[in-house]
């Protein structure tokens, strides 16, 4: 059966199935061995065949977790491939229990600042395998020896399928990583992190105020915007000793930094392994991680989370497309002109400009505005423009569609030296959702999912399938999560009708592959 | 009583006073004569006896509009100097209705978007007093040969008033030099905004898909994030041709881009202008345009605008401080260290650091983190950081604590050759609001206001006190907005008690200047 499929695939789909990989502009690794194999998350449990036939175009069955197997909290999963646009599912998924145990320093450097533009990372990072994080529940988030986490993660790649498979091995002992430094600081809410790593925040010399250095500058600095003494005292005393107050950082801040920092470092090593390992493409990534009562939702990329709630939808993610980012690439498209590689504009307009335009007055925006204004046309705007395309097709340098994510480092532009990936960030934007502060009932989950979900479904039709879905199950089947994952999956996707995949009302269905975690909340402070 | 109240305010402030300006690091323009004198709102009817007599540090006398003088809508209007920060009311406000008239393209260029990154704008603009526009009230915002909008603007500012007075007198007629370029196809609300003016939409000759130059780019494109065809068909018909659709723009974006470059060139012609004149120190600016049935609340700084409507409040503008741009002004740090001088480090520290803790571990964060984590303190960390403080006294390059607005050409570190102004945005986020989308009572209103009232009341606070000042009116009394306006003033001014303003419960009044327009939304579509 594959194989009838696969030669009709590649029928259709000309060269694409070869590779394994959609586009990509050649593959510099492609001689290299593979860091990982292909896969389909672990959890499955799927044998070598199954993973085959799961690849299956035309059929596109619904992957979802065996009954006999469980996740953490009784999360539910399901998946379905696309519809022919890559060989292989591009997504992938990881859910596990880590421990970040407490280690010397050197074993595990944590993240350093660049220190200028052009400066690279030279740590040399564990690459997991090595590090002996086991999986383990607890209760309390902390072991004798570490820190629990429960952490889950959606990948959406492109261009192959290898930077996502890297990312879904690796990304949660990058997070380890980085929290391994901060354990003993985290394990003891009740101070504050200390400014300095092993003093207490009154040791800090600066109370006294006796400082150093450019003092004068912030003596200068209170009298242009009225921060001189105390505000309201027209001839009194003079102000009070201004001495310099220590910003007071929250535990929170120290694990938002960790994952900003592992997901900056799961970059780099993909950079460093693409010197010996073949490392297709590059993913979005989407992770949430569970520790000490809150949940960390960090995203990069054009994935979703959102909380339901008693009916609720409480967004916990934001996407990051050309559109959204359009601000931020068109302003360093503007600082860094070469950047451009004297093919494209950093100004957006409606569409292509034409030689015969110059002259005439057209539609433009830049980096500073929102709105639109005309602007008398020039050679120069006949170049290409940086952003281009509305909604799915908008695309950055006429290539990618997603603005953040892990990889792309050899993505160029078509038939040119222009690297796309100074405009990509790596960089999630973590939200913080405190799962003490309700009281969640069997019903109220967290939906996470990869764009194939949410481009034909919003979150209203979410929120009202899964809602409407788990209140006709048995509260107590521990299997429901991933019975209303593979609902919505089979509401995104649809049916095979009239040569195209159809949803309700006609709509067409995702073509594209659809990866969904729903986690229940009410587990957070006790195991199922 | 000035006389006494000037020597008893230079007495505390110092040589402060002297020069109109409060701190500077110097006035190079201080030989050249003034663009416009200091002034009052013009709407005040001051005369110059009472122009001095407002500026009263002890007594700080509010001043409201005169039950006689009627501003558009009724609008009310109160201020109040500062508590001895700065000599003058550096503040400013205008009220005016205006007609944008069609005019020959020449008489008032549009703004061209620079096209380098060291790029100067070259356009000869128009200071408005040759401008013509003249003050006319109309109902349906367009007249015979033009186009009505009303205008309240508010500016805060510092080290000086000169921009603020600069700002006060000639912003509006930025906004109609840029709206006069638009007047036509604003008043054609039946056909959307043509992308090459003078021609109709359907003339674009993309939707024929005949498309010249880097069309592969697109083409492979495509390949990357599954725009191919249509999603869901998996060995279809080939994709219908793909031609470049042309994104269509609203009337209300062209507004918004008229503000925002209206913006940029009143921002322009203060830099040009302070080759002749003295134009001391630079200002926040926040305006507020009705146009065609919206308000457009342009917002460049820290003053704020809310609307209470029905007891709600709405906000429609965020603020730009150190604190909410830091991102930006940190990766601008990163992007090009030699606007830090060699002396200040993009990095943000929670306190300075010592040179002894070299080699410890410290608490940082760069542009691409919103938490934070632990670096080894290295030398180059020893400079003062781009960022640094908390709340009202956070400051960028240890100087100013807004970071958009207008002016600050001159601005520089103290004692150093590190300028600010490549930090500061002149920039409007502009927020559009519907009026003819509710039905608004005469209690409803958009309330504008300078950070000095927005540092000492919540926006709960005002809606409470405005709601119910205007609940104990008579509805039809119109100078009732203005009462409703002294009474916010005195909240956040308080009394002078033991030798501080105090507020409610034994806060502290705010010493800094305040001024505040209430603007009731139910003339919005009728002339009061």
């Amino acid at each position: 059966m594959l194989t009838r499929v696969k030669s009709a695939v590649a029928g259709f789909m000309g060269g694409i199935m070869s590779g394994g990989s959609s586009g990509g502009g050649g593959n510099p690794g492609a001689e290299m061995p593979l860091k990982f194999p292909y896969m389909r998350p672990e959890f499955l449990g799927l044998s070598p065949d199954e993973i085959e036939c799961s690849a299956d175009h035309i059929a596109r069955p619904i992957l979802i977790l065996k009954e006999t197997r469980r996740l953490p909290w009784a999360t539910g999963y399901a998946e379905v491939i696309n519809a022919g646009k890559s060989a292989l599912n591009e997504d992938q998924a990881c859910c596990e229990v880590v421990v970040a145990r407490k280690r010397p320093m050197s074993y595990c450097p944590p993240s350093t600042p660049s220190k200028t533009p052009t400066a690279k990372r030279r740590n040399s990072l564990p690459n997991g395998e090595g590090l002996g994080l086991r999986m383990e529940h607890s209760k309390l988030g902390e072991d004798a020896e570490g820190l629990v986490f429960h952490y889950w993660a959606l990948f959406d790649g492109h261009a192959g399928s290898g930077a996502a498979v890297v990312a879904a091995r690796l990304l949660q002992h990058h997070i380890a990583c980085q929290l391994q430094a901060v354990i003993e600081i985290l394990r003891n809410l009740a101070s504050p992190p200390p400014t300095v790593m092993g003093e207490e925040p009154d040791m800090n010399p600066y109370l006294q105020g006796n400082t150093p250095g450019p003092h004068r500058a912030l003596t200068r600095a209170a009298s242009l915007r009225g921060a001189t003494g105390a505000p309201g005292s027209p001839c009194s005393t003079p102000p009070p000793p201004r001495f310099f107050t220590e910003k007071k950082i929250q535990h929170e801040s120290l694990v938002i930094g960790a994952i900003e920092n592992a997901f900056k470092e799961m970059d780099a090593q993909i950079e460093r392994e693409k010197q010996v390992y073949n490392v297709t493409g590059g993913c979005t990534a989407l992770t949430v991680v569970y520790l000490l009562g809150k949940l960390y939702v960090g995203n990069a990329g054009d994935s979703r989370a959102i909380i339901i709630r008693n009916n609720e939808i409480i967004p916990v993610s934001t996407e990051f497309t050309p559109e959204s980012e359009r601000q931020r690439l068109q302003f360093l498209g503007f600082m860094q002109p070469h950047l451009l590689g004297n093919e494209f504009t950093h100004l957006e307009f409606p569409r292509r400009v034409q030689r015969k335009e110059v002259g005439k007055r057209m539609l433009y925006r830049d980096f500073t505005m929102n709105g639109w204004a005309y602007k008398t046309i020039e050679d120069e705007d006949l170049k290409f423009p940086l952003i281009y395309g509305e909604g799915k097709k908008a695309r950055v340098l006429a290539t990618i569609g997603v603005t953040r994510g892990l990889g792309d480092h050899d993505l160029k532009v078509h038939d040119s030296n222009i690297y796309i990936k100074p405009f990509l960030s790596c960089c999630p934007e973590v939200k913080v959702y405190n799962l003490t502060q309700y009281e969640h009932g069997a019903d109220d989950v967290l939906v996470m999912g990869t764009d194939g979900l949410w481009d034909v479904l919003s979150n209203q039709e979410v929120a009202e399938a899964v809602t409407t879905f788990l209140a006709n199950c048995d509260p107590d089947d521990l299997h429901r999560y991933t019975m209303a994952a593979q609902d919505l999956v089979m509401r995104a996707r649809g049916v095979l009708r009239d040569r195209g995949w159809r949803i309700t009302n006609e709509r067409l269905g995702s073509g594209d592959d659809i990866s969904v975690f729903i986690i229940p909340l009410m587990y957070g402070n006790r195991q199922p």
